[in-house]
């Protein structure tokens, strides 16, 4: 790999030119990726330049950026996501059918949870889920199902980190979060009153392989007594993913 | 940028390993990586540690390779398909729920319809659609559409080419299509009897913005006497994502 005197490659570079681009966000411009990646100016305006010839980035008339529409189709059509995800979508259709709020697919990338799908009711609660968005493990109730399931490594390491507290319900007591997990394994769902928000109540249950949760199913209800009432649903629904994934995808963590 | 004595860039090569992933297609060997490249054996090896570095890809014990869920993470969370699609999913919800077969969302880019979405329903009939799949602008219903509403030299240049046959209803004809395009100017959607599969038929309208047409909605649907009945619901749908467009979201082709 050639490498420029800083040490770096020139690939690693364009790695962080596009991963300077945060979830949401729209246009930058040559010098804002420059100060944000601390790359040369001219650096990185030739390397927008040669990726803009592939198209994994597009310029405006003001010579703004933003990622390109190719480098989208280029890691969505063979990314290990989409198994999952078309795995996952029938039963999350049915889900938000039934509920009538968001509905979403979170996979544990490692010390959060990153959504591959959400489904939003047009008057549905507040949400902090993106697509392609990430939230804390001991807060969200898809983090808390995969929390329980992950390697004992990481959960002592959550465990003894300092846990953001979203809301003065939100778990952030080594003790109480033990026993939460430990209540997720015996029962395979969770109900989460207020965790990230006041307002708004998450309930999810793991898609398992085997004895692996390689996903979790979870809905964002308003923070009502119902709301723990959907756990057998979520159960259910994650339990037809799982049968779906026997059947045959080629997504594996 | 650095080259190397092919003249080829470093990022160049790197676009093409990641490009070289097949739509659909998971795990690679570094062998298949560099007859599909062209590059040098030792050169695909030493990119691909490079770039599993950064997540971008993902080597199995064996030494297969595939795209990583972190390139995935990247591309989609600021990816301005998102924006187009944040838009039309509650009304391809919506579209999905009365049809019950396949809905989806496509794009023009270069001569081909790329799906940005889709929804599709378990016993569905056959459909050629992929999420970041492309199809050919004169054989789909969502790229005829797209079609009639292209720059006058796209159309010109796709009129003028040898089209393919899927099917004996396939409009191969210049002196058909034209008036197939004609007739979606005038009346704003198109249904497509048997074009891609006999037994399959699909109806689009474009979804617009000022007189552009950015987008397609279409079904694909049993090759049946009612499917050309569905022409206004489209109309209809499509219309309603233009208006949620109107609202705000930042896509522009």
């Amino acid at each position: 790999m050639e490498r420029t005197q800083a040490g770096e490659s020139v690939l690693s570079r364009a790695v962080r030119i596009i991963e300077a681009f945060a979830p949401g966000e729209d246009w930058l411009t040559v010098t804002e990726l420059a100060a944000r990646t601390g790359l040369p100016l001219p650096t990185v305006s030739r390397m927008v330049s040669e990726l803009a010839l592939h198209g994994w980035l597009e310029r405006d008339a003001a010579r703004r950026v933003r990622l390109g529409v190719r480098l989208w189709e280029v890691s969505v059509r063979s990314s290990p996501a989409l198994g999952l995800r078309e795995a996952a979508m029938p039963v999350l259709e049915d889900l938000h059918a039934q509920i009538r709020q968001h509905a979403q697919l979170g996979v544990l990338r490692g010390n959060e949870v990153l959504f591959l799908e959400r489904l939003s009711a047009p008057r549905a609660v507040v949400n902090y889920t993106r697509i392609a968005g990430r939230l804390s493990l001991h807060a969200s109730s898809a983090g808390l199902v995969l929390l329980a399931h992950a390697e004992p490594d990481l959960q002592e390491r959550i465990l003894a980190a300092p846990l953001k507290a979203y809301t003065p319900a939100t778990p952030t007591d080594e003790g109480q979060l033990r026993r939460i997990l430990a209540t997720i394994r015996q029962t395979g769902s969770v109900h989460c009153p207020g965790y990230l928000h006041p307002d708004v109540a998450g309930v999810a249950a793991p898609v398992m392989r085997g004895r692996e949760a390689v996903a979790a199913l979870s809905v964002v209800v308003p923070n009502a007594p119902e709301a723990r009432g959907y756990e057998p649903l979520l159960r259910m629904a994650a339990a037809a993913v799982s049968r779906r994934l026997d059947g045959g995808t080629t997504f594996t963590q």
